[in-house]
């Protein structure tokens, strides 16, 4: 019997959440690679805690032993921040068994639910209550909330709803010396100190882990329309948006743009899809009206917005889904962009955000540094509009090796599109995160003195530094 | 020329702002003692910086010689946080002087504001760009939108649009060490590491002066229709919230409850209001409608909720205001009521949050535990339901000695109401904060693990104490 540090503390945790629930044979690529395959470390062991008091206990071990921690939920980050380095010497701590929804409370519009729900499951069962958890992303099916908080996720209701931090009303938390802070919560005042809940959400389980969450539900609308219209600028995409908001105020739920060359990927490589007016304008905008009276006010409200924005010369034409599958299908569209970006070969994707006043002549700028600096690059240039935040894509020149251009060009294409990023006020990490895939350029990008408060904060919560290592901010 | 620590930093002070700003002689009341009177302080001077690297050189100053430093805003907290000790050692830092709007991006619906600025000179500002800035509270003449950030201020608009917190979108703050981190953003998506914003907010200068905000603006409704309501209960208010949040979804921007009790004060008062329904039921509600489409449309909306309401059986009669003027006067009737308290005589004050859901039972156990402890009690018991936020006042039993009353039994009605909202998951301080009126309250209803971490993040940030020391938490 091997009596080392790393087997000591492997036979505490199967003591701690029971042998079954501590792997550390077998395949664990699902726990040690990230979904994009960017990244494949080697966990010392995966452990799956059952309940938050195992959590506590799992992460004091961790901490007696010096183990360090990688919390993970489904496993759907962008940013290689929920994998276990390559030492072998870190425990995957995975939350997926804490997926039990604790409460819904009608009359408060909450709903308690563990980290390891996942957010489809929320979706229905808020649903069922005849209410809406409105967070809505590609990765739906499979992230888990806790994941969605510790990453602060967006996705395409952000304009109306706000980000995963706006929904979120109270947390349960396991802080990196292994100690519960109770800290769920119905209440939407509450004055009481330092806003620790703001603090762990986003922090990509660098200072503690979230296991619970309540979370704010909204009114079910009534009726939901999508709109889909040629806009023939971007200047014009914006000028619809103030539209929009003044028009349809909250109702106002979707805005996302998409540029003429990311729709022709998905017509040239997924012609079953039938794009409307991908050849009338450069830009299109899907927008999403919810309404709280009737589909027939939704409709007329749309009308009335449309009109005006053909009038003012900021939309071309325009259509608006006549049913849910009609709606369904314009979102699909939306949705297929980044598979059609795949499938048209690799490429180097930036999740930029920007206020919203500045993206036109943001655009314009960096399209043209990169026509320059790589000529015949290809932009795929889409996303929510509405919250000034692009998914600015660059693609190889027509005819040029993708894998190459990637080796040869991420880095020069990154220093090119966040420096511009900068001079205009933006962020080179709108909704996806640091983690370690951002977590040594963000010293360029981001005030040195928020760096050292940021580092101030990790030392005073963590200051072994065993929560998730190397991700966000190096102590 | 006399040449103690004290003088010294008071001639470098002199240096830095101007003599004119640093004021040590003549009546410092305003600055010196809190608005409802109920703290008289002594400062080492006042000092009013002008812009902010003179705040951060003042910092800087007071940091070198251990004088710590209380930021001030307007003065109108209500719980002795921004007036400084008897000490005479302390630095009044007034914002005042920082009153310049930078910047309105209307495309991005934002507004850059610095921390001196009015509340109502923000409104203002927003309006005249056709856009809205929403917080809006009583002190808004007079309070400063930094000390409304400092204290994450609530408010008449909270159940739509959020409290301070959600309003901001970036930071300006002076660090305890003097460093200015420039967190100035009008990103709605910045997921660039830890929320320094959020910590900031709310933290009741105690972390850093706050000196510049990036605001969100909303869209200008293009009416509002105020609507007041007889419920016969608590739950039928809360089933009155229901389907008003059902059927006017984010219109509804306003939901105010008021019992019979508090309105018969206004009348007895302020005989020249006249408060509708009061004697039709126990509670009134007060119910706000903005619409962005038409008040024909508004008044239709609201038209059908409460014809739904009465049909429910959750309301008893209502009236919708007819024009301008008669929702001025409905709000006006809403905000009376702590004038008719006072002049009532002297009350304790509660400022506290529960989940919606419990509010009913609450009040029913609360109210029945006071008149046992105190026969002749008298409740005063309005707020903002629609965040679960309630002023839930006692008055003294009728003919009885107020001020002998308070005496007697400040201490042990907090207990009462305090430890009753413990039990139904409830905060102490929904949107007043905790100055250093709870300070030392806070321990008794804050998980012990959540005073940790506070403090914490208290020692890493402000390792000398000197940011508004004894207030929010003590190291």
């Amino acid at each position: 019997m091997n009596s080392n540090p790393e087997n000591l503390v492997l036979d505490q945790l199967r003591q701690l959440v029971g042998a079954a629930n501590v792997l550390v044979d077998g395949d664990l690529s699902s726990w040690e690679q990230d979904w994009r395959k960017r990244w494949r470390g080697k966990a010392l062991a995966v452990v799956r805690p059952g309940s938050t008091q195992e959590v506590a206990r799992v992460v004091k071990a961790c901490a007696a032993a010096g183990v360090s921690i990688v919390p993970q939920g489904g496993n759907t980050g962008m940013v290689v921040g929920a994998v276990p380095d390559e030492s072998g010497r870190q425990v995957v701590l995975s939350l997926r068994r804490l997926a039990t929804i604790r409460d819904i409370d009608k009359a408060n519009l909450t709903i308690t639910v563990e980290a390891g729900c996942i957010l489809q499951t929320v979706q229905d069962a808020a649903a069922q209550a005849g209410l809406l958890f409105p967070l809505s992303l590609a990765a739906e099916g499979s992230c888990t909330l806790g994941g969605n908080l510790a990453t602060n996720a967006g996705g395409t209701q952000v304009v109306r709803y706000g980000n995963a931090r706006e929904l979120c009303l109270g947390l349960e938390v396991v802080t990196a010396q292994g100690e519960v802070w109770e800290g769920l919560s119905g209440l939407r005042k509450d004055n009481t100190g330092y806003d620790l809940r703001d603090l762990f959400i986003g922090s990509e389980g660098t200072l503690g882990i979230i296991t619970a969450a309540t979370l704010k539900l909204h009114p079910m609308p009534a009726a939901r329309l999508t709109a889909w219209a040629a806009v023939p600028s971007l200047e014009d995409a914006v000028g619809l948006l103030g539209l929009a908001h003044k028009h349809l105020g909250a109702g106002l739920t979707g805005f996302e743009v998409m540029g003429q060359f990311a729709l022709g990927l998905v017509v040239r490589h997924f012609p079953q899809l039938r794009v409307p007016l991908v050849n009338a304008a450069p830009y299109c905008v899907l927008l999403e009206n919810a309404d709280h009276e009737s589909e027939a006010h939704a409709r007329a409200q749309f009308e009335r917005l449309l009109e005006l924005a053909l009038e003012e010369g900021h939309v071309i034409d325009a259509v608006i889904a006549e049913n849910l599958t009609q709606a369904h299908q314009l979102w699909h569209i939306r949705e297929s962009i980044p598979l059609a970006q795949a499938e048209e070969g690799l490429n180097i994707k930036h999740d930029i955000s920007l206020p919203v006043s500045a993206i036109p002549e943001f655009c314009q700028v960096t399209d043209a540094e990169l026509a320059v600096a790589i000529p015949g690059v290809r932009l795929v240039n889409f996303g929510h509009l509405g919250d000034g935040n692009l998914h600015y894509n660059v693609q190889a020149p027509l005819g040029t090796d993708a894998a190459a251009f990637l080796e040869q060009n991420e880095k020069r294409v990154n220093a090119i599109v966040f420096d511009s990023v900068r001079r205009y006020g933006g962020s080179i990490s709108a909704e996806h995160g640091i983690g370690s895939l951002k977590v040594d350029q963000l010293p360029r990008y981001k005030s040195p003195i928020a760096l050292d408060l940021m580092r101030a904060i990790k030392r005073s919560l963590d200051p072994n530094n065993i929560m998730n290592p190397g991700r966000v901010v190096r102590p």
